[in-house]
């Protein structure tokens, strides 16, 4: 079906109404990927990066168009969507660099050892090739760095592989912009035609990860979602690696030595729960606090006490307080502050914090295992180190976890090296929102955070996603 | 059903009848794996390298019987075997050194950049962790290097994860005494009790797959066999991560410039074609040649010469029948030589050569496409570079390619780099039978030959299939 903007602020539509990206198109555009493949892996480092830095360039010029355009699709905001497209084209920089630093290009040589088997062996040359032509589906929470030109694009590009994205459909048009301005960057930088591509409508997205030039996809939105296209994924003659970043649970634990800290602890949350109206995938939904400690209140307090913000769009809106209200509906849950039903028009929600016991959270895990993609928290009560532990062991895998603790105090060193075993990335006594873009990020984790916890979607090794290693023996150095 | 081992030289029974393991077992053995795990993950380096040393050093000790058995089993013969061996325990080693030299344990500390985002951020510490307890299934053709103590295990043990083998029903002994002597080893040497456990039975492979407590699974064997585990795997509510090594057809290309070798050429082919009686992964079972170079005669007069061997069982001896049967049905190929139908007892078959033009294969594309396991060389003679370079285009991922060229033939440089996008390894001037255990290896392919193409089941890296990356964020270093 057709897709048209809408200002969430309003819940208006407006502009243009695009027409889905019929079955011939989509193959027209896959096809063209499968042609550039070769052309695109061949080209030298440095004109591949030359190609990303192009596309930077270009967007940080387009940004008086670009950020208006989004912040109306999206509600964002103008200074947040400033930012994320500095991210944005931070980003492609960082992957233009490690290209022109021969990140792809280095090989591990492994000469020649004498003698028969095992010990002896022939030269072997283990180098990394791109893994072909890559769909990557577009979050509606990052209308650029999760987008059209972000993260997976722009790893891709670098690995060497063509890319063909589906738009998300929250923002068409700001999709359409710089869609059209990726492919015009790479088509001025000699970039083989096809190198880049898009498609619109959710039947394309599902044609897209089945057909046969596609070599690998990434994907970062609803686990629903993310599942779905996993099985086709999956599920081809030829399987597919499937990058997905889907649903996450984010615990934040306060040890019983942080919890003095009191209100500035409490603002410090209530802030990464807020930012954004809590739509983040690292949003830091499930709070755990010693049981006594006043926490609970504080948060509560603070939470109260924040405007509604707008949401992404009405789906995203209702989604929210229809998690809310299931989790409030359980026995033993105190609802504390529940502002998502704001009378605001368009998609707003304010703060909602949710308290239980940990022996409601035992007895009802889904208090720990529900995310609700929004300002929403639950906060958990543990009355000793023993059944805080017990909690944790009911958690699902996430994308990062964070602790509050002290240095000195024996338990927090115990619940970092727990929470590694569960999540992608742990923070030390600081909020999980804000993704460094950066050579030691892992933006990744267990299931259900995503489909591939051996990847991460964020940072310079998410190159590796779509590179795959040959080894080449006794050929001769002449030939490379 | 219950296994007894069979000897493939006469087809006759022996030994003890073995039962299958039953669901209620198979659960005690993964649960316990899964208990092993955070213990086995927070060993230290040096106490696990002497653990993987001490199974090397059980093995090789046990050599005098273990040997004969798994001949018993096999057929593949007391040298092969005391090599294989000698290869098992060399990796073992390998792993070993890796694991005490801090492959694992090394972090990348990215450290703090002063200033605000996107260029600042805080100081992140990328380190690995075991992803916990990982499903191994034995192949029939490597009953040591392969099986129950081969590098699936070395390099999951290695990793810090416990270990459950579905052993293959084809050398059940020899996968019992192996099984038992890894376990008595790893208690030895200290490891937690369900650090490896030990299942048996086609229904208990299929539970393995799908126990909640497996987070990792690692192949060798058929691609029927091994899709359908692929399928399990992925199918999970918590999809886990399948690696799998199934068929692969494993071209040699012979340039126009390297044609004149002649018999010395073709006396190579075959000892590639039939070492093992062709029973390899790796075995050569597709030649392109110059049309009018009269290699296809010189290999077929070789062949002809070739005494049958001993196959690993009667099914493998009967599945290479009737896929050299299918072939030499297709219209326009010649049978050369066909020494399939032994009359020898037992599993037993000689060579098998079939020929065809390009325009055939190009017609019945399936010539170049099926695995004939075992003895069987389909060989193509293209008549310019084209018509060569269209047959490239016709095959499917491999494990390995070979190029027989010269080094100033502009050509063979082409076709290297052509196969580069077709195998996970490249062979030039030699044959690829004989897979080095070596830092710079890469054993696996694109699809069909594996399920997951940027990984290798032999060499150092093979430890990366079962770690996964966690970024801690400004953690105190006397944490780790």
């Amino acid at each position: 079906m057709p897709t048209q903007s809408v200002d969430p602020r309003t819940g208006e539509p407006f502009g243009p109404v695009l027409e889905d990206t019929s079955l011939a198109s989509l193959d027209e555009v896959v096809r063209a990927a499968g042609q550039a493949a070769d052309g695109w892996a061949d080209v030298t480092a440095a004109m591949r990066s030359t190609a990303l830095g192009t596309i930077a360039d270009r967007l940080d010029a387009a940004a008086d168009e670009l950020v208006p355009l989004a912040d109306r699709e999206t509600g964002l905001g103008g200074p947040r969507l400033t930012g994320e497209l500095a991210r944005t084209t931070f980003q492609l920089r960082m992957f233009a660099t490690a290209v022109e630093q021969g990140a792809i290009d280095r090989a591990l040589l492994d000469p020649e050892v004498a003698g028969p088997p095992p010990a002896g062996h022939p030269e072997l040359r283990r180098m990394l090739v791109p893994v072909g032509p890559v769909a990557v589906y577009g979050a509606s929470n990052f209308p650029f760095a999760f987008s059209v030109p972000g993260g997976d694009t722009a790893s891709a590009l670098a690995a060497g592989c063509p890319v063909v994205v589906k738009a998300h459909p929250a923002h068409p048009q700001t999709s359409a912009a710089t869609g059209a301005l990726v492919a015009a960057a790479l088509e001025s930088a000699g970039a083989p035609a096809g190198t880049f591509g898009i498609v619109h409508g959710y039947d394309a997205g599902r044609q897209l990860v089945q057909h046969p030039s596609i070599r690998a996809a990434a994907f970062t939105g609803s686990y629903a979602g993310g599942r779905a296209l996993f099985d086709l994924a999956v599920g081809r003659p030829d399987p597919i690696p499937f990058y997905g970043e889907l649903g996450s649970v984010n615990p934040v634990v306060v040890t019983p030595g942080a919890a003095a800290q009191g209100v500035s602890l409490a603002v410090g949350y209530v802030d990464s729960l807020t930012l954004g109206t809590g739509q983040f995938c690292t949003n830091p939904g499930l709070l755990l606090v010693p049981a006594g400690s006043g926490l609970t209140e504080l948060v509560a307090a603070e939470a109260a006490a924040r405007e509604p913000g707008v949401m992404l769009h009405a789906g995203v809106a209702d989604l929210f307080r229809s998690n809310v209200s299931r989790l409030e509906a359980l026995p033993g849950v105190r609802t504390l502050v529940d502002s998502s039903d704001s009378v605001v028009p368009g998609a707003h929600s304010g703060p909602v914090v949710l308290a239980a016991s940990a022996r409601t959270a035992r007895e009802h895990p889904e208090l720990l295992r529900t995310e609700c993609f929004g300002p929403g928290a639950v906060v958990v009560e543990y009355g000793s180190a023993e059944e805080m532990a017990g909690l944790l062991d009911q958690l699902e895998g996430c994308l990062v976890a964070t602790v509050h603790g002290s240095e000195t105090e024996p338990l927090a060193a115990t619940v970092v090296r727990r929470l590694g075993r569960l999540a992608g990335r742990v923070v030390w006594n600081g909020w999980p929102t804000g993704v460094a873009v950066a050579a030691g990020q892992q933006h990744g984790g267990p299931h259900p955070a995503t489909t591939n916890s051996l990847h991460t979607s964020v940072g310079t090794a998410a190159m590796a996603r779509f590179l795959r290693p040959v080894a080449y023996q006794s050929v001769p150095a002449a030939f490379f």
